[in-house]
């Protein structure tokens, strides 16, 4: 028997000790400086751990827990670390180096062994220090190009991508979607939404009150539970992404299931729109108009990659019928402009919100931020055909903030 | 160890004593008297008996064998009988006694004990011999309606409908509706259809050769592919349907899976159809009108039934928001249309032909009904949204019968 053949929470205590266990073979750790910190980055769902030694080697483990961080309430199955493991070794294969490399991963202790990332920094972070980052529209859209496409019936063998499915069934973090993103902001059904005070009466009348969004969020809502498109990554927002000057590394894919392409564009754009909302507040127009430049060619960057993609590697001979890859196309377009309306709704008042809009501190400015995202979104869900490329974002951004501007 | 510790292909010999084991607890069967036959009605896939006794008792046995008996170049994975059998299970929870009772299935022998029906016929043989069945459209619309919405993200916790997904997912059986049905009755991708020679250059230009048409069945072949909707029966026309002047079974589900609801109640109204064409061409005019009935009372029953259990049952929040019942009614219309123009075309072209048209030997009247499945299914394809009620349906079986009598 050894210790690990139950699963038990760890302590930073116990952690050093199961990184050895498992990872001794291929890497040479210095066992006498060995040791694990909690890194001052968290999820909200598990707890994480840097473990490193004096000659430069580390390693990140990440556990489940059995309750969730962001709330005592919700629970997860453990089953989440390994299938997220799962996905970044599928990721790897598609988009090479843009996840990060997974040494292990142990069912019993629902622990995986990642590459330590800690020379990159969360993009979020980065972004509320406005930094620029110009190469990032470029990465972002071949990850998702690669990662979407690939594992869509466009390519994959459909016995095959069914088995993929199987696998990748996640109730219990899809749950968490339905309903933190796909209801929760627009009836705070659980009383649980987090909106800020001085917004109060226009998030009642804009989001809460309005019948007609609440219907096309209902259709995104069933489109995110039945359609099993592709294998999306599932909460792609910036926080879910390392960054440098050179590289980008997607991470945390644990919502990863089969599910509408869409749901991942539209996420990078929402999340890029919070930035520019937080850069606008705080008058770094460089930073803004790097954010608008970079929603526009990820947009536009995507479309053009899935094209040549679509293109190069189809396998699917209805696929290949003449106007198909447009109207595939046009729905993925659809999809991105409806669930980037969603995003943009769920973190400024929903239960989890985004440190790019709560750490404005100026009531007004906040107010102001907030209300581009919620203009936005509306825009963006009510009108998703309308938006099929970069600058067609670019217009409703600005005309959002003009909106936003007038309504204080 | 057990003869049935591992799988084996029963001869008729086995079955006898097979059954005995897994039934005796249960069925008093009279040992001496017991024997088991094969019935003159065979699937395409399994293989089975029936095992009765002196003394009244029966049973149904069906196996799956490793080939499929309709082709021995295709396999089938033989848990597809453990899936029919927990299929049936689920389905007579929602509309009790309406499918065969399945008395135990044992996953090694890939065997399941059923209700014998032999009382009952098998209905696209008592429609070959024009027989009415009055209350069809009622029960058949009933079972339609409990099983899909039942089973939908409308009704059925989300947590558990994921779970039943991962349960149902059907590789190898999907792989085959999505080869033999939505995809070679228009491009005979592995010369393999059987198309009636008199016929042939209409099928060439009709079917092979329109694009506008192959571009709607690729969506209708995507659809199929990703949209997890409810748990469908999945081959649902007149073979699969045991009937009497009083009962209707549903049997034989062992293409069930979690997809489109439309691809059911497009598959009865198709088949419905295609008895249409041989009552005409042996001119039987109260049994085509009793057919155009029932197509028409099928489609306005479901849609009743369905407003109201809908009304009654649906538990998921966004469901009941002002407009989307109607919206999502609006698309299993489409898609039944569409299902409804699929089956008829490869049913009329592809592989797997049916006895109500083949059996018609005059030539000029086997080619009249057939035109009109084709141009029916071409017009309900093309023009999904005009498909509202059972009367557009009764019509466009009308117009279809015009436009195929002036084509020869």
């Amino acid at each position: 028997m050894s210790k690990y053949d139950t699963y038990f929470q760890m302590a930073v205590g116990d952690v050093v000790d199961f990184t050895l266990k498992k990872t001794k073979d291929y890497i040479d750790w210095d066992i006498e400086t060995m040791e694990a910190i909690v890194p001052p980055e968290h999820g909200n769902l598990n707890h994480v751990y840097r473990v490193l030694d004096g000659k430069g080697n580390s390693i990140f483990i990440k556990q489940a827990s059995r309750t969730l961080r962001i709330s005592e309430d919700m629970t997860a199955t453990l089953d989440r670390n390994r299938l997220e493991s799962e996905l970044l070794i599928i990721q790897d294969k598609y988009v090479p180096g843009m996840v990060p490399k997974i040494y292990f991963y142990d069912t019993v202790m629902s622990a995986s062994g990642m590459e330590d990332c800690t020379d990159y920094t969360v993009m979020r972070n980065a972004m509320l220090a406005h930094e620029i980052f110009p190469h990032f529209a470029d990465d972002i859209s071949t990850f998702m190009v690669n990662t979407l496409l690939m594992t869509s019936d466009v390519v994959m063998n459909h016995v095959e991508k069914k088995k993929r499915i199987k696998e990748f069934i996640n109730p219990d973090l899809c749950d968490i979607t339905e309903k933190l993103v796909l209801m929760e902001p627009y009836m705070d059904l659980y009383d649980r939404n987090n909106v800020y005070p001085p917004n109060a009466d226009f998030v009642q009348k804009e989001l809460y009150n309005d019948e007609a969004l609440h219907l096309e969020v209902a259709k995104l809502k069933f489109n995110f539970m039945t359609n099993a498109q592709a294998l999306i990554h599932g909460d792609l927002h910036t926080g879910s992404i390392f960054i440098s000057q050179n590289n980008t590394k997607v991470f945390d894919p644990e919502f990863g299931t089969f599910a509408p392409m869409g749901y991942d564009t539209g996420n990078v754009i929402a999340n890029l729109v919070f930035a520019y909302g937080n850069g606008l507040v705080y008058d770094k127009k460089d930073f803004c108009q790097w954010v608008l430049d970079t929603i526009r060619d990820t947009l536009d960057l995507f479309i053009e990659k899935f094209t040549l993609l679509y293109e190069q590697e189809a396998t699917e001979p209805m696929a290949k019928i003449d106007g198909f890859k447009e109207w595939y196309l046009n729905s993925i377009l659809d999809d991105t402009a409806g669930y980037a309306g969603t995003e943009l709704h769920r973190r400024t008042v929903g239960m989890a919100n985004v440190t790019d809009l709560t750490t404005i501190e100026d009531e007004e400015k906040r107010s102001l931020a907030e209300r581009i995202c919620i203009y936005l979104g509306k825009e963006l869900i009510l009108n998703q055909a309308n938006y099929r490329t970069g600058d067609d974002y670019v217009r409703a951004v600005y005309e959002s903030e003009k909106k936003a501007k007038a309504s204080l």
